[in-house]
């Protein structure tokens, strides 16, 4: 492992091209080794068990090609599995909740924050977690109350210090987004379904936490207004992970780089859909086994 | 493996639930084992391959506690793997796709039938294959052209024989299902993005080519009408059991039978979904890992 070792990237699926195309924008020398979990996603609906499970095994792959750094490019994964990949393996770890935590303190004025995400990511309380750290230094815990009225609704009002946090989960979102359905009707009914609460809330800021979600932004802002900031956390995460590069002294000296793709599935419903949430070509693809 | 033994059900998850519930119905004295395979659903994404190799780890499960006839209550599993899993093991095997295909073929007076499924049983052709095979003894090949205009639209119409099919796929469906969503507003238009097409046709006959799908079928019936027929797999699948047990003179002699559950994920998102698909509570459910 040396500078010219690629930084490696793993999701259950397309979402993570998000983060890896600003990625590619940021850091435009870094090679880079994605791995979409395809033949087993989406992680969102899973418990969080069978997500360290099948985050641990994506993180094995990576790390036996020598890779210089690893970014946990799914929310729910990092929600969930952060803190055990980062105890059980040595090399340094980025995951997409706290960059995305910070920059929703950063960005409200009134103290009120919305945060979306899958099942798995909102039923964790990782962003209320993230969120408390960053301010409390970890000391204080919150009481989170379920205010959730429907079925899956999952919408929770939290309150502490003089913070409102409010989460709800939106698993339509991440099919609409693979749909390609993101500005037609069925996309804007869907997001007034899931957000019109928040928005009579009165929040300023809104936290899209699941790398599918940034497809779905003109909808969001749509429903939301302009007074509402929405955080994208693939536009975060990078920002950390150029600082991290930084401080390690682990920035790529090479401009030969590779951009290789691996996915658990057969690659065409990969390529059908992650060339339109990468915006470029995919090349340098192919299927391997993974936690079989 | 004798008369008492459970008839042994897998999906990918909470869908197959729909046969189940009609086994329930039909076959009272039946005893059941039903695997959903949720750490690893959905199927309709997935290739070939790993659908076909998801199906023989849950077959292999099944087969060892000991099961006297296999129902494949999902219908890419059918679509895909059914041939494979009749040739490999040697207990008898149900599918849901040649029943649903008999039961177009009895109620279409025009010959112009739809079949609507995830991407995997529309793009397996599994359907027509199969109405072809009844109709001509599987003598006659069609030709099959793609007339999808759109990204992931797979609208295809096939002629043969003065037989009409056209296939949809409709991946929304199963998450419009999951959330609850099945007759709001959101629901309504999401069906009609996928089969104001189909209704144009002038079809009479819809094969609910997906397990999910009866969940939606209000809404299904809304958009075409009531010149449509509506074909619920299940219904048709559970009178084909009941045929094959009647003629492997397999009846149950029992009164005093169980139904059991397993799941290759946490139970948790499995009840809260899986009571509604089956309109009541599910006991005796456990845990299992399959495939690792």
């Amino acid at each position: 492992m040396d500078n010219n070792s690629p930084i490696g990237i793993f999701d259950s699926g397309v979402g993570g091209l998000t983060v890896l195309k600003e990625i590619f924008r940021v850091l435009p020398n870094e090679a880079t080794i994605y791995l979409g979990d395809t033949a087993r996603v989406p992680y969102g609906i899973r418990s969080p068990d069978t997500v360290t499970r099948y985050s641990f095994e994506n993180t094995e792959f990576l790390v036996k090609k020598s890779i210089k750094l690893l970014v946990i490019a799914c929310n729910t994964a990092s929600s969930i599995s952060l803190e055990a990949i980062k105890n059980h393996f040595s090399i340094p770890v980025i995951g997409v909740i706290e960059p995305g935590a910070k920059a929703a303190l950063g960005s409200t004025k009134t103290n009120r924050i919305g945060i979306i995400g899958t099942e798995g990511t909102i039923k964790s309380n990782s962003y209320i977690n993230s969120i408390n750290a960053i301010r409390n230094k970890g000391t204080v815990a919150v009481k989170i109350k379920d205010h959730g009225t429907k079925y899956l609704d999952r919408y929770f009002k939290i309150e502490a210090d003089g913070m409102v946090i409010f989460t709800k989960a939106c698993p339509l979102f991440v099919s609409l987004a693979e749909e390609g359905w993101t500005t037609n009707d069925v996309a804007r009914l869907t997001v007034k379904h899931y957000l019109s609460g928040l928005k009579k809330e009165n929040i300023d800021t809104l936290v899209l936490g699941c790398t599918h979600y940034p497809l779905l932004k003109e909808s969001i802002a749509e429903v939301m207004g302009d007074d509402v900031s929405l955080i994208d956390s693939a536009t975060e995460t990078v920002k950390e992970i150029k600082k991290m590069l930084s401080v390690l002294k682990l920035e790529s000296k090479s401009d030969k780089i590779q951009r290789q793709f691996y996915v658990t599935d057969s690659p065409e419903r990969f390529l059908l859909i992650g060339e339109r949430f990468l915006g470029q070509k995919i090349e340098h693809i192919e299927k391997i086994a993974v936690g079989i």
